[in-house]
């Protein structure tokens, strides 16, 4: 099956689309969104096979994995449009008191939609954050109309999900500019899109290069707009000495396990570890590289990455200074990944700059560091992140207070003692982080917290019970938590 | 007295300061910020009457209304101050359930400070919006250290405030670099500032011209950074015709009182109304112009306004298709602004781009519709605004449902039967709007919710009670309603 790149007069016609239906779907109530993504969860399940079939031959990805991925996108079509039927992510607020000096004050505030949005899914999460991930989830929760821009990667995949979308659009009787979908492997689709000044947001993920490119194409339009680019990140560890001395084979064990999960595509990925030069150390290496040795190359998701990984991967170990740790004993073909730990010094990792980007597949390096003022200095050369992890027992975290506040300022997830692959869907989550982990830290792509980006604040002003939304009318239809008169209450 | 450009070195000096007395502020608890904030208050209020007398001096405004701006200004620092010290704006978020593979989850998120902020303010509110004002107050709240550029307009001013919040700074036994004063008439001073990488945010009041400025410099940074510019409005209000009908003569009187208030250089200005011809029109146009030929031209801000002023209001009258339809009876001198009341067709204001934008000072332009479609296409025509207001009966409101739905889309407060001008500093209030209002509509500069601005979240996993922040911890010491496990609850 090919796919043909949208042309200006498709791209035109479906934004026009996604405008009109806006008009229509920013009126609907939270419980009709809820229905909406409901919907969609039903119309996905019923293709289930054929997406993962799909999937399989597009991604190189398991079955399993596949299957899961796509329970996880069930669960975040039905969690946010609850989320979002539930009106409590809206931070309704009522303001009655008189004003100081006396005069009548009747100010209600709550979220509206911004208008269509463009998703640009990613590659490696076929499912969970492409055509019905979490940006389309999100935003069809906050209300807003969606154009989804499928990856070229897995086309087919993409094609399925859009029917199904297309379909639960129409059994809930909208307009069916309310979900589009078109083709575009040139930047000139994504370029047309983000630039058309009906477009008022953006979502995706994967490249900081694309990312950026879309980000300035958004800041440079004559009304610029919001871009929630989830790019790259190396999820640092530190191996604090005193949990590395007590801990040395099971972190080796869990950390070989986590840099590999998904052949290392992962956007939590830990890419980079760092720990002073110890005894523990090399019994952590030693054991690292068994683990590592024995693993099996699979393939990866597709050429574009498999090509991608194998230049960066070179270029890493042709440094100088860089060593090999260890590599899986077996050779790999140039679609397969070859799980790898390279190694280098703190003062040799801080002069080169190209160290500090991510190698996106099966690959991570360890930075061996003197004393503390070496780790202060790793940590204080880190650009933004996703996550931050560090591996401590109580001692270290007094002795190492230093790097906790340092890499607080640089990371959206702070994990003490755990690896960073693997991101619940809870409110409580926080997926993004300072740029270039994502290009607004201000806001997260997983939980329900997620909508909150595709809507902004207005102020009704003295209108009258039956003119205002649900959520700021005196008697609380919705039954939610507001802030009223500086009380929070229902 | 004369006030030189901050030199590159000086801002090098200054910059580095803001940064590192941001890691001894950002660790401060929330009492201690309310406690600066509080402190902030009392030093300006041993100053009223110096900051009084400059402000007079400066700004050629009134002590009747500068005094009631500096009380304004007490007020935000102390509710802001409150608002941070109570945890609330936080949305501390607890989740401790098993995830649906059955695995342990301890996941806890909350708010930190972005780092260092730039604060310039506006010259039209020397105290509300300048250097002890509004982004100023909810950086500092936010946990945020600010550095302001003082206003060249009001130097003087900024000076005394600016050493009362450096004796508050020391009062509070916090390093200096927590609050810093620079100078800068020149466009250089601000560039240096905006685009240094130790600064993590932007506030600004003022002009389109300049808020955008500031944007681009900042979203071409390596590192791109928020801006919160609030920037034009034109503030539009729709004279609906039963309304018109019913009340001709006290909306003329309340609407001549809005767009002159503080000589029409308010941010909230109404300077467009838009009406269908009818003869309640003639007669609200007969009793506009009574009331604005009867004001006495007042003495502008400072000679850029003024000037400014001059120019867009000759330039808007030597349009041939507008008309005066009223002005002040006396002469002004160039200083002053003269009241103005232009008038248009729907059908010419829509082909004239430049009459589209804002005209700082006691101007506004009268548009006049044949019918609702020439309506509902001024409504489609309008930029982003901080405010829309309806004038309108119960009866307007079911006629002109697409206004209202039109507008939405438009502005950040929508107001029904009450004049623009005027903004509560609550929570409930929205100041800011779709761009150009604003650079950011997802965020508002007045009440308690602008605190947010100047933070992020950040998710801490699995980390033991004692090196959580308080908002986090098991035990609620703040009090406050937390989400925990998808219930709010405290």
């Amino acid at each position: 099956m090919s796919y043909t790149d949208a042309s200006p007069l498709v791209l035109e016609q479906t934004v026009e689309k996604a405008h009109h239906a806006f008009a229509v779907y920013k009126n609907c109530s939270l419980q009709q969104r809820y229905a909406l993504l409901r919907s969609i969860a039903e119309e996905l399940k019923k293709d289930e096979d054929i997406l993962v079939a799909a999937a399989m031959r597009e991604t190189h990805l398991p079955e399993a994995r596949l299957r899961n991925e796509l329970g996880r996108t069930l669960f975040q079509l039905e969690s946010y449009g609850a989320a979002a039927a539930s009106g409590r992510w809206l931070d309704a607020t009522i303001e009655t008191r008189p004003n100081a000096s006396g005069a009548a004050v009747n100010l209600r505030k709550t979220l509206i939609p911004l208008g269509p949005v463009v998703v640009f899914g990613a590659s490696n999460f076929p499912f969970a954050y492409s055509t019905a991930g979490g940006d389309t989830a999100s935003a069809l929760a906050a209300g807003c109309t969606v154009i989804v821009k499928a990856h070229p990667a897995h086309a087919e995949t993409s094609t399925i999900a859009a029917a199904a979308l297309a379909r639960a659009v129409k059994a809930q009787q909208l307009p069916d500019g309310v979900f589009s979908h078109v083709y575009g492997a040139s930047f000139s689709v994504g370029e047309y899109l983000v630039k058309h000044p009906r477009v008022k947001a953006v979502g995706f993920t994967g490249s900081l290069r694309g990312g950026k490119q879309l980000f300035d194409w958004a800041q440079q339009r004559q009304e610029p707009i919001p871009v929630f680019a989830e790019m790259g990140s190396l999820n640092p560890v530190f191996l604090l000495p005193d949990q590395l001395q007590q801990q040395a084979l099971s972190l080796a064990e869990q950390l070989a396990a986590s840099f590999t999960l998904g052949a290392g595509q992962f956007c939590t990925k830990p890419g980079l570890l760092i720990a002073l030069q110890s005894e523990a150390l090399s019994i952590f290496e030693k054991k690292l590289a068994e683990h590592v040795q024995k693993m099996i190359p699979v393939p990866l998701l597709h050429t574009g990455i498999a090509t991608a990984f194998l230049q960066h991967r070179q270029q890493a170990l042709q440094t100088s200074s860089v060593s090999v740790l260890a590599e899986s004993d077996q050779d790999s073909t140039p679609q397969q990944g070859r799980p790898t730990v390279a190694m280098v010094t703190a003062s040799d990792w801080l002069q080169q700059a190209h160290l500090h980007q991510e190698v996106f597949g099966p690959y991570t390096i360890l930075i061996t560091c003197k004393d503390q003022d070496e780790i202060a200095k790793v940590a204080n050369a880190l650009d933004g992140q996703l996550t931050t992890t560090l591996m401590a027992t109580e001692k270290d975290l007094h002795d190492y207070r230093f790097v906790i506040d340092l890499v607080k300022e640089k990371c959206g997830r702070l994990i003490l003692n755990g690896v960073p692959t693997g991101v619940e869907v809870c409110k409580a989550t926080q997926h993004g982080g300072p740029f270039p982990a994502s290009t607004d830290a201000r806001f997260g792509a997983v939980g329900e917290d997620a909508l909150k980006r595709f809507s902004r604040p207005i102020c009704y002003q003295n209108w009258p019970q039956g003119w205002l939304p649900a959520e700021l009318q005196d008697d609380n239809p919705l039954q939610i938590f507001r802030t009223v008169n500086g009380q929070l209450t229902r």
